[in-house]
């Protein structure tokens, strides 16, 4: 029963970004989109992965891998617009000398 | 050492979504987040809390009540801005009969 319940937890929390991660994808709109969290966020799970790595602990090692994907997909998504915004702001203003 | 990493793991992963929280609080726009993805994560930390208080598993019970702070938040208000857009349409529908 309990072990039940800490499956589904570790489903659910390891694929929740993932329709997170598909409406960023589509919509390429991520202004609402904290990236301090996804920077916070992905660093915490790569340690994660270093732990379950070096500890063996295969369940806590796949389940971060399997959040890392769409997490660091939404943090690159994140940064290009930050980017591609700080472009456009510094070519309008080489246009307006 | 390791055990070092696997703290800073839980620390990194724990806290990460209070930036984003912030960052909803303060400007109310929640366009880009995913319902879904805000729907599944804290069904997924409710299912961790009550896997850790069951199974006395100290450590889990804490993070997992930490992260749903922010979480819960995040989803009150991308509720909350469903609901008053679904309202702000019906309204507008019933002023053009």
């Amino acid at each position: 029963m309990m072990e039940g319940i800490g499956f589904i937890a570790a489903a659910l929390t390891s694929t929740a970004f993932f329709p997170q991660a598909i409406k960023v994808i589509k919509s390429r709109q991520v202004v609402d989109i904290s990236l301090a969290m996804y920077v916070t966020f992905v660093i915490g799970l790569i340690s994660w992965i270093i732990y379950g790595f070096a500890r063996h602990l295969l369940s806590i090692f796949i389940c971060n891998i399997i959040t890392l994907i769409p997490a660091s997909i939404i943090l690159i998504i994140k940064i290009r617009a930050i980017l591609n915004a700080k472009r456009m702001s510094s070519e309008k203003f080489m246009n307006h000398p």
